[in-house]
């Protein structure tokens, strides 16, 4: 399947490589076509990897990966263009975090909306999927490194079809064991609000290696 | 030991009968010197059970654990009467829900605040510890009950002293295997935003049993 993956973070490269490695085709999208970061990862991660512009990565996926800086969201599905995402799973990975203020950040948008709302209205005609904002890069594409899988993801979007997808992916080329289906897009206001707590365990624990799980 | 419970409630009513249970006098307080709930619950409880109002039950304890409704916790504070909270350890588990626009609730505080650190700037002589605000109150008081106790309590306070004598308490009465401490008053801000996903979860699972755990 042809999967678009804005963003050439470590979010990014985490999911495009792990869907390049899964057999899919990922095209990497960046604000500028000739992205150094992109093009190294295209080198590296072989012929099922491509590289362009946010709208030239759009227009390639079948599924779109929004793996940008939560603050940079909205510009880059703009670039993408409304029409290169529509009636697609896009998936929002993203994150409202504030770092104006310095640390610990706080959120630009919580409470009684979220970011993949935001997104959604900005862009109805996307299948938005909020999901795996919760946890670190490495385990989102790999959650056996941790207790072999035993904890969870959550899941938030308005169209089932679109959340079936979503999991399909996480289960069978993550393998991911459990993800939770919090609901329609508002629940993603529920996870959007755990990074306050997940920012605060990882400065007790020092680093990133952990996840929630719902013990029940 | 001497305990204060303010909050006739669900909450109250858990945690002034485990501490009952396990030895400690417990009095319950509430807006009304002659609460009826407070005073069917002394009847059951035996003889280390009382009841008043809030300022009759802050005087008596040594320890104070507050337990009523988020948007009723500071003025259940100024009821009791700050001198009768000066030095003590003051257990805040209440949450800042706002049920004033319907289900969900949002919270009426959130992100760059908490209701533990409102509560702290309003009786800076109290030394606030947030814990359990994550859960429901029948495993706030027997963790055991789920999991044999594998799940977490989330600790917030910025007396170290006070932070060891609510752990002491958690772990000793309550049965708690593990309580994180996140560090100072401020991380309130993270346990308190768990609660739009705890809602959300309680929506999907249809039941209040289950709990946070932090697989690493």
């Amino acid at each position: 399947m042809k999967h678009a993956v804005l963003g050439t973070g470590m979010v990014g490269q985490a999911i495009a490589g792990k869907l390049v490695a899964k057999g899919h085709q990922a095209r990497m999208g960046a604000r500028e076509a000739r992205n150094e970061k992109a093009a190294v990862w295209v080198k590296q991660a072989g012929k099922n990897a491509s590289h362009g512009s946010y709208a030239d990565a759009a227009a390639f996926g079948e599924v779109v990966w929004l793996c940008t800086k939560g603050d940079g969201s909205l510009d880059a599905l703009r670039a993408a263009g409304a029409a290169n995402l529509e009636g697609k799973l896009l998936v929002d990975i993203s994150n409202p975090l504030d770092f104006s203020k310095g640390m610990p950040p706080s959120l630009f948008v919580s409470n009684t909306d979220s970011l993949g709302e935001q997104i959604q209205r900005a862009f109805p005609e996307a299948k938005v999927v909020k999901t795996l904002n919760t946890l670190t890069c490495s385990l989102m594409v790999d959650p056996a490194q941790l207790a072999g899988g035993d904890h969870h993801a959550f899941m938030s979007g308005n169209d089932a079809g679109a959340k079936q997808q979503a999991t399909a992916i996480l289960k069978g080329d993550f393998g991911w064991r459990e993800v939770i289906d919090l609901g329609d897009l508002s629940t993603a206001r529920g996870t959007e609000s755990l990074l306050p707590l997940w920012v605060r365990l990882y400065g007790v624990f020092g680093n990133a290696s952990f996840n929630f799980k719902i013990v029940r």
